[in-house]
């Protein structure tokens, strides 16, 4: 692998601005300093004249390639990767979570197999307990064993066939606490769901619009302060997935005040999109916005999201990547249950978060990188290896025009699918060139690189941004 | 200046714990990476095993040798800086202010001449703007640039001789954002307290239980909503001084979660102690914790101050260092609105911050770090020359003992002054050695450095942090 | 005065809805009871079946021909108070209040002098304080004697001519403590609204847009929560007139939960419309709807505000009727700090409100009553005289068809004013009948009323309802 | 029975205080008026000069002799409602509430069999809801008829006997709703209280310290908010028995501002003590004050339930007396989670409120009977017979001395307990007559009243302050 210069350009991290040269070699950041010359020819120099210098995105949750109900989301982990790369993101963090009656490492496993051969980028892997026994806690423990790298779990408040009920999830988070894994939290209320689904199914409501009446903010709200007040009870560090409201955000910051270590992470269509789209005429546009918790219906929720990222009260910012074509969609025609849940994000969330914060002056491009990527290296443990831009760490680099706008599309997306919750939409803030483990895979509009690029990253417990107090 | 080699500590910045060591030359770090061998006998060895290693401290508020009404503060700028220096203090932020009627380059000329030849460690400056006028505006404006180096100017809502009204604070507001200069306020109201001490003197309230009366803090929580909601219309962004109350921190978090820009700083004392002591039987004992604001009268408030800085919603930690002998206090032995306002805190702020912080588990080192020096380096843009320990910062570094503790005292403490508010108080976290500028000045309990060794710090206007949005 | 029976109706208090029939005579209502026969042929017996009999509106918030910069407002005693009474209002309290330089004792005699000899329908007075004095103090103290009948003094924290400062209003607080006169309080930051006015005009914003904009609701919240806290610090009960934002009212909620004694008054208009019309296209519209303090730029704060009414954070509402003419507004066509603040709604509150509240389902109609009439009672010390269907009480009463629908149109109103702000608005519940002290003076859709019907009601100070803690 | 004039006294209702007279006749409130004169000799007359004429306190929350897990409590029904009447109390709700596998009309007619031969006072009857299938519902619903009176159920949020779950209570709270009954609310988290009590018993915490670690008040407050969502959820009014902690009165307050129709019952022992006696080393006291949710933990918790009464964000106030021997209370002695919960207030209640609420100047005499008994009568639907002094009203009423004082001791007590929880207190505010149905049944320290001589009150469905809406 050859050398890379990128000479003129700012270096942002999320602590300072500097005008700065970078200089790559082997995978690795060799040196950042002002005024670094190419003395080699066989340094590849890369003029960033006007464009910013920021730590490759880091997606702390997708979904790619997720076995559901029969299905399997189109994005695999290799066009998902892709897309990532083309909007600036150079690694993720997925999900092995299968229904209740697996095991955790089975599914470890299973991810690894499905993911290693194909992942463009480097990834990480959260497990999800969907049941409690003696056995998972053990297998959990394993997990965070350097040979299988895990240092995070995830559990889920809804959906039948994945949910823990409170007593489970009050044990997980205590043996969480105990092995050093950040406990992360689908925070909706599973049983209010289920009896919903089936009040408006029975009075005829069978539309997308059932979704988010099945869905009330107001429950996504209830359910992310029993997560925090459990969590508290357990002593263990919480990180809350996928924010979608005012109230769920209220409540992480009413227990971060008092002391609590609790992560919330925001979404690219949480912040870009409100739940009017439900109601639209348009069945497939509709059925393109479900997911769970559902967007809210507030129309100031999206600003409201960003005030949370802007003062800390709000960590960091995912995607929940697990899209599925119009056809996969349409299983839900007739009932709004049977629509797949899920949407695209993965190669619009770095532009998205530009526009709605950066360019709307709610942000600081330091605080961009923050919230995009280092903050979720230092909360998964692989900072500053991941998430900086600094001597030693991995050359996942973009070169960021904060100018330049363009149209998302899904005709010219490279998701794989058909559709893009976002169509239309115009963002400022584009990935010029991304350089992931030191070779640009992202240039001129073309990307250029090949399946089992990426890397599997352990990451190990004991975070000491999680479990350092 | 000979180099110095730290060895087998762990580095903590506000974004890292790291085992490694820190080569030190010129006063400068020349090298932060585990394993530096020694290869220069000249290079002097600090073994820091079991310690840590972390930047100097920055008090961003001090008023050293302050005249205030025809006395000085007995602290000047060798025995205050001396003081720093032995809790681990390496740099202070002093406030040039005069009452109305004074111009502000006059009064940071003289201050100039007052520390210039006396400090021991670096500082910058803030300046006062105790009146408005288009000539004020002027030397604010003219302040700003290199030759003067001020980047932070402060606006009193109390004090007559010193207060601006609100219509003047407005003005100076918009000035500040014009010139990217950061706003500071000391948020009090100030016509209120004048009719209450009247009032209670004529009720014949005399004593300091007076001072609390006097300073109610729901009038802080007013002042300091008051002072977030003008700076919001004026576009600017403001730090709120000496954050003593919950209803003040709540107004600041309120206000931050809207997405202003806006900093509180607590106060050591502020986190140490509530205001009980104001109605103690002993004289001296409740003189000396005057100081306005005042101490809450609520219990629980040095807790959830400490909540307030754990999850950012308040941001950096000063001392109001402004202490007067015993004698001095006694002036206002027959009437509490003649005690000169003011206490001691730059020699134990660190150890306060980490007993009740660190060691009661409510924050990790990394935050220690963040709200003792990172964070005001960054606002006051001298990030990260100061406020980090990295290649080519200052070598202000601190060798932090987290399992020594000490008892404060003021028979042993390096103040001018003959009493201290924290007298007794046991604290955990101790600055072992204090390496100031690359020269070790404080080591084994002495200090050894000499008058002038500090130097001004010019900063420059439109901070990234402060001004980035 | 001949007695009159209403028959088969509901009444309706704010403790009790019953089925009773309601016997008047010479004013008063004689009794109350389900199935009162009609044994005198003299008696006009009146048929409410399926309607509610409830108690007169009482509004406490008027501005009838108002002098205000060289103009009258065009709703004099005569034609208001016949609106009112066309809409359910039989009493208004109308506020004596002239600027800085007049006296409290000569403004309400000019008051009852114009007012005396033209009122339809009895009325109390509030007088300003607009600016102070020991003989401001004593004549507020005189005024509160039974031969005046005063109980409640207003102040202005905006408006040059007629705003106290800080100290002024501290000192006002304290006398109205001590004569057990409630003090009322219009919260805006009189400064920032000079300073930003100019801004405006200067920056070129000329037209009704430009007002929301120098009256942000922002510091509506922030001179609400300043009075608020001053208030308790006088010990003194308060009433916030023209609660118009959610921030506002936030701070009275606040302060409520402290155990203070507050009162919120919202506007008819509040209830109904945000501030979106300063922003259309029509001159006229837009500037029709110019009021201090500004109506909500957030379309949720009406509703939001009866939420606070329905729960007892707000208490009650009014009108703050001053109406002008178009003509009267277009003086300030090229300056929107010269059109004439101020608009109708004293025939339209009651329907209104029960739009909004009742026919909405956010309240009930015992509540409905609480909010438009016993309330206002209760705090200004004429309760159960006025604001109740008992024995005793005055025969202040209202018919009211909770089903009926009317439009309300400048083409059908009974004010003086040749617009409406609701002009098109469709309000279920209406006034069918009004008796106001025994006579029935609208019904069918006709006005029988003569000057002078109505007759000023001296308030005790002391109310038990405002000083019985 | 005779006739009974009341002289000279202040009738206070809650919505007026009032020098008259009160005539009594056949159990029935004649007159109320100034000046009624004792016209016939057989008209027993009573001074009531510098008293007041309150009416009778009626307590929402009793469990008389309770049968739980093998025991009763010792308060039965007849010496419980003694109880009552010595401390001016005249009607108790009492729940009829029996574990999972029985059924709401067995556990009604029970209750009726225990009651009705043995009350002193009248009382209504609650019925607990302890699992969920038509048949219950269609009980529920039979119970509202007017033959059996029952217009309110109860739901546990926890105690794994009483318990619904989630969905259980949703479906509860449905069907309250369309059958036009209040639903009541313990709101605790009963598996986490299970799970917690395990492992503080595993961890060797056997003594009464462990009831407030396994009822932390933060757990209370995460349930009260979930039943006010699930409420919301299910468009059904709710009433929230024991708010015993800031946390769960800020969680009412927080949707009742958003509109939703909730109660909140605060508790005589939750406005007079904290939690700190639970580790006090007596340990006869601490298990006395086991109750659930525990008293908090925070001691300016009673002070601030005072707060949220006096501004209607708490309504209402009960006692929950369940009241055991010092030897049931044993039965934990190795084991606080076999002390039996509950203790005595019935008595106490009414002094310790006027103690805390007017004594203390937070709340007026109007605002005590408000939250004594008036809104109990309205949420019951029982008003005007029942909490207010008016013709026709029944004729229970207490002659109030508000300036005497007295001791609370188990010595005096007319509990059949042999310990009392407010032992030692000085409560002012003292019933110095207590009227019950038109009898003296309290008068000189002298109980004078027979068993059955209460009476049970139907109440109906529909009760226009909870479902007027």
């Amino acid at each position: 692998m050859s050398a890379i210069l990128i000479k003129n350009g700012t270096v942002v991290n999320d602590d300072l601005m500097l005008k700065a040269d970078v200089l790559i070699k082997d995978g690795i950041i060799i040196e950042v300093r002002p005024g670094i010359s190419e003395i080699n020819p066989e340094v590849r120099v890369i003029d960033a004249a006007n464009k910013l210098i920021i730590p490759g995105g880091i997606d702390p949750h997708t979904h790619l390639q997720l076995p559901y109900r029969g299905e399997v989301s189109v994005d695999d982990f290799y066009k998902g990767t892709q897309a990532a790369l083309a909007g600036g993101t150079t690694m993720i963090i997925d999900f092995a979570s299968k229904p209740r009656g697996t095991l955790p490492i089975d599914n470890w496993r299973q991810w690894r197999e499905w993911a290693d051969p194909n992942v463009c980028c480097d990834y990480g892997l959260t497990v999800a307990i969907t049941s409690w026994s003696p056995l998972i806690a053990e297998q959990m423990t394993e997990l965070t064993k350097p040979e299988y790298g895990v240092n995070s779990f995830k559990f889920y408040m809804a959906y039948t066939e994945y949910m823990v009920i409170d007593e489970e999830f009050y044990e997980g988070l205590k043996h969480c606490a105990k092995i050093g894994a950040l406990a992360r939290v689908h925070a909706e209320h599973g049983p209010f769901i289920d009896n919903k689904q089936k009040e408006l199914l029975e009075a005829g409501v069978t539309g997308p619009e059932g979704h988010p009446q099945a869905h009330p903010e107001e429950m996504e709200a209830e359910a992310t302060n029993r997560a925090c007040v459990l969590a508290a009870q357990a002593k263990c560090p919480l990180y809350v997935v996928h924010v979608m409201s005012k109230g769920a955000a209220k409540a992480i910051a009413y227990h971060r005040q008092k002391g609590q270590v609790l992560f919330g992470e925001a979404l690219a269509v949480g912040l870009a999109k409100d739940g009017s789209g439900y109601y639209g005429k348009d069945w497939m546009k509709a059925a393109g916005l479900v997911m769970s918790p559902a967007l809210s219906k507030d129309p100031t929720t999206p600003d409201a999201l960003m005030g949370f990222l802007s003062c800390d009260q709000l960590q960091l910012t995912g995607t929940d990547n697990a899209s599925w074509s119009c056809a996969q969609k349409k299983q839900g025609l007739h009932d709004f249950t049977k629509i797949p849940s899920g949407l695209n994000g993965l190669e619009d969330r770095m532009s998205i978060i530009w526009e709605k914060g950066v360019h709307c002056r709610k942000i600081n491009p330091m605080r961009f990188v923050a919230i995009t990527s280092s903050t979720a290296a230092k909360i998964f443990n692989c900072y500053p290896k991941k998430g900086r831009i600094a001597t030693g760490s991995d050359a996942d680099i973009v070169i960021w025009d904060p100018k330049r706008s363009r149209v998302i599309s899904a005709s010219t997306h490279h998701h794989a699918t058909d559709h893009n919750v976002f169509e239309g939409m115009e963002v400022h803030g584009v990935a010029e060139v991304t350089i992931c483990k030191g070779k640009v895979v992202w240039e001129n509009g073309h990307l250029n690189v090949e399946r089992g690029f990426g890397k599997y990253v352990p990451l190990r417990p004991f975070s000491d941004h999680v479990f350092g107090n």
